[in-house]
């Protein structure tokens, strides 16, 4: 441990941890390139200690790629999973030579037809993914509806890219974000051969498999592990390749799942207010991190006091109302106690505004984190 | 207006309908000194814009404190109106001449403490304000619950700070974000006085009133005019007058009323995907400045298309599936189509985070937005 001391709030990086976390999933799943979602936390050092390590990486946009480009990242190490881009996006892209993209609708296709014929090079020619509905029903936050393709669109979409010449590169599904059940990829990859077999209908052959993200972190409930996800899935795929089909290109996308458990967020107390409920606001909140908790995440927490514990509405510092978190048992809080939240190392520090002059969590990494309750010693 | 042309998103703000703002609402309230609440937009015009016609200003945090003497505001014409803050964020302010700072607990009083004797200089010497819990039901977005003290709290309240030689300087409430009835102001006016009778029992005189913000805009519904809210005030201010009591220092505090009606967010569609409903993603969304809609704000809209209208689901162009805004009619959505969000100057740009590399809109100041129709003419 550093001998350092942080002003809160601070979100404390195990680099470690990226690192196993990294090599647990690549164990779990052997034949598949890991492409890390740099939307769950895009710091440099992460992406550094993944692309060491060959890791491959996901983005949702032109700026994340030039970002991934400007650190030495490869175009071909680099995928565009964002059903839906701007034109120019689509055209960027694959300038930078970013050719495998996903879409999930013949109005993207329009988009793609340009770039998709002979007439365009190779090196800049798109790799279109098709986005397929799976069930989300075990995801903490499902993304069908917004996204993705469901069966009875696939004919249509298979039309066109006949008519048009367009080829089907591959097949992509989205569990949901912190998928909590093993069903989920169970049913997903069933339909992605489901998928597979109505496009060869229309003569298209996918060839790239992309399972996406969604593998889970500890929140306090049982999950299951990546090895377990892992088994699933090749379980399928060894179903396929009796079956005569082995993909040429496996892509699996975890965000949360690498940078989720490496992260602990520090805050502290900056005050309480006991009224009807106890209010106990902290010095990090709903626009300084702690963006999912309005949709229900709860966070393992650990704390500084040893004092009884009560019920406690935990709340941001700002003075906007929506800047409330959940309740939950905490010791009676006083100012200037510390909270480590544990598993915050994806999708907060990411969400950071500056509302109302609050600033979000300055990140720190640390070789290795043993037990995160040694972090309070870092605390100012 | 200019000829330059913007990309999008872009946040154009109305210079004259600032200035117009500020001075409609001290015409509504000419006894009051207004500080603009930089919560809702901290550009360094729009500050200039106020403080050039003489307002004062409203902050939660010594970031915002710092920001504004930074740009030469005074520190007595900064007041902080944060129920719940660090100690040290008390002392600090303090240390910078900002005096007027709100409570709603003992807790804080606690903190107040050694500020508040005559061992704190006079220039240094915090000035406390009460933070009242009035009825928000006429309010978007309510803010009791997280602040304000309900009348069964003031007894505890008013006796600790006799006990403890704490004078009580004023009494604030807020009849919460974008209040659509008048009878929020009235009602909170007649509990304010209760709270001042009270107050008077335990030997305490508070001399400051504060009214908070909460005056609403335009967003499609029939709202109250800051003259109509002015007259219910300022017919209380009289009747207190009558009965022998009459306020040393008047604050109200609008943040939404001077900068929301000033702002049109310019948006371009940058993809659609018809299924079982229409998407159309939006290059803004919820984590580019669009935030209050997931807490439900939908604002008027003008459109560059003349298609017909279709029911469309308003969406922004991260791969978040929180990042859905409302469903709206739209004319047919195809990628370039722009959509200008009126009323939309107050809490957007503030809230934007960096999330999926999408940055939140740019903001551009113009003189005078005579119809903001034109505005269409000025995008790329």
């Amino acid at each position: 441990m550093e001998n350092k001391i942080y002003d809160t709030p601070v979100l404390f990086i195990d680099r470690s941890r990226i690192r196993q976390n990294y090599l647990d999933l690549k164990k779990a799943l052997p034949p598949f390139r890991i492409a890390y979602a740099i939307k769950s936390n895009s710091h440099p050092e992460i992406i550094d200690i993944l692309k060491k390590e060959g890791s491959h990486f996901e983005t949702a946009s032109i700026a994340e790629i030039e970002k991934l480009l400007a650190l030495g990242v490869k175009a071909d190490e680099i995928v565009l999973s964002n059903p839906v881009k701007a034109p120019d996006a689509i055209r960027r892209a694959l300038e930078h030579g970013v050719t495998i993209q996903s879409f999930d609708s013949v109005e993207e296709l329009e988009k793609f037809k340009p770039h998709a014929g002979a007439s365009a090079p190779l090196s800049h020619r798109v790799r279109p993914q098709l986005r397929i509905v799976v069930p989300n029903e075990g995801s903490m936050w499902p993304l069908s509806g917004k996204f993705g393709a469901d069966e009875e669109l696939w004919p249509a979409i298979f039309q066109y890219m006949k008519d048009h010449e367009i080829p089907l590169d591959g097949i992509t599904f989205h569990p949901g974000s912190q998928c909590e059940t093993i069903s989920g990829w169970d049913s997903a990859m069933y339909l992605t051969w489901r998928c597979i077999e109505i496009a060869r209908e229309y003569g298209l052959n996918p060839t790239t498999i992309n399972i996406g993200g969604g593998f889970p972190v500890n929140l306090g409930r049982k999950i299951p592990t990546a090895a377990e996800i892992g088994k699933v899935v090749i379980r399928h795929l060894k179903e396929w390749e009796r079956k005569g089909f082995k993909p040429q290109d496996l892509i699996v996308e975890p965000g949360r799942f690498i940078s989720g458990s490496a992260g602990v967020l520090a805050t502290k107390v900056v005050g309480v207010a006991r009224r009807e409920k106890t209010w106990a606001f902290l010095d990090c909140g709903v626009f300084t991190g702690m963006m999912e908790t309005i949709d229900g995440i709860t966070y393992p927490m650990l704390f500084s006091s040893k004092a009884e514990k009560e019920t406690a509405m935990l709340c941001g510092p700002s003075c906007d109302s929506v800047d409330k978190m959940y309740e939950a048992q905490i010791p009676a809080a006083k100012p200037g106690d510390a909270i480590l939240f544990l598993s915050a190392g994806a999708y907060t520090s990411v969400y950071a505004s500056e509302f109302n002059g609050f600033l979000g969590p300055k990140m720190v990494f640390i070789d290795q984190i043993k037990d995160p309750a040694d972090l309070f010693s870092l605390l100012a």
